[in-house]
C-alpha cells in the first residue's frame, strides 16, 4: 500500500546511545546532515539547539520534508523522525548512517502519510496568486 | 502509561482543507506559531518554505520539541506533527487552533516517545565539557 501514500515517515526510538554524543549539538547536526545526504535528500536548512543542563533538539529541513532529533542524554535516549516524499529517497541509507553514528538499540516504526490520498481525484490548481 | 513517556507525539492527517491556504507559507507559519503559543510552547525558531509549483514545508522549533507541516495543496492534504515534552504542554489547544484554521477533516494518532525510559535508572551526567 506504500504506493498509495504521499509520504513515508520513519519513527526511530534509540536507547543506550553515548550520552556525550547525545549532548553534542554540532556532532548531531553533522550526523543528521550526513543521513539526509545518504537518503538523497536536498538539504534546505538545519536548526540545532542545545538545552540546559543537557539535551539537543535539531531539525533538518529538506526539499523532501524533514529530519528531526530530540535527545535526553541523561536517559541515553534519542527520538528521531525522518519524513520524506518522493521515489528517489533512500530512507534505509539514512537509518544506517544514524544507527552507525549513535550506536545503542533502535526501534523503528514506519507510518504512511497521506495514505489513500492519490485515490481521490487530483485537482490541479490555479495558485499563481498565492505565495 | 503516558506518564512513563518522555514525549508526546501527535500525528495529524488533514484532508479537504482549503488548497489556497495550504499553499500560503506565511499564513501557515502564523497558524503553527499560534498553535505553539496555545500549547504553552516556547518558540525558538520557525522555518517555512514554499515549493514550486505548490506545497509548503514548515518547522517550528520549540523548547519542548517541534511542530512540522507539509502540504500537498493539489490533494487538499496536510501532514502535521506536534512533538512535545513537559507537563505544562496543552496539545489539545494546539490541535484546536490547527483544526479551526485549516478546516477539512482531521485524523489524529498519538505516539508516546521514550516509552518506558523512566523505568531505567536515570544517570545524571558530568557533561560540562560537551557542547
Amino acid at each position: 500500500m506504500r504506493e498509495q501514500a504521499l509520504g513515508r515517515h520513519l519513527i526511530l526510538e534509540i536507547w543506550d546511545a553515548d550520552p556525550h554524543l547525545l549532548d553534542d549539538a554540532h556532532a548531531l547536526e553533522q550526523l543528521l546532515l550526513q543521513a539526509a545526504r545518504a537518503a538523497n535528500a536536498t538539504v534546505i536548512q538545519s536548526v540545532f539547539h542545545h538545552f540546559s543542563p543537557y539535551g539537543v533538539s535539531g531539525v533538518v529541513v529538506i526539499a523532501e520534508s524533514h529530519l528531526t532529533i530530540h535527545t535526553w542524554p541523561e536517559y541515553r535516549y534519542a527520538a528521531i523522525d525522518i519524513f520524506t516524499c518522493g521515489p528517489k529517497m533512500d530512507l534505509e541509507a539514512a537509518v544506517e548512517v544514524i544507527a552507525a553514528g549513535l550506536g545503542g538499540r533502535m526501534v523503528q516504526l514506519e507510518i504512511s502519510r497521506g495514505q489513500g490520498v492519490r485515490r481521490a481525484q487530483r485537482q490541479p490548481l490555479a495558485l499563481s496568486a498565492a505565495q
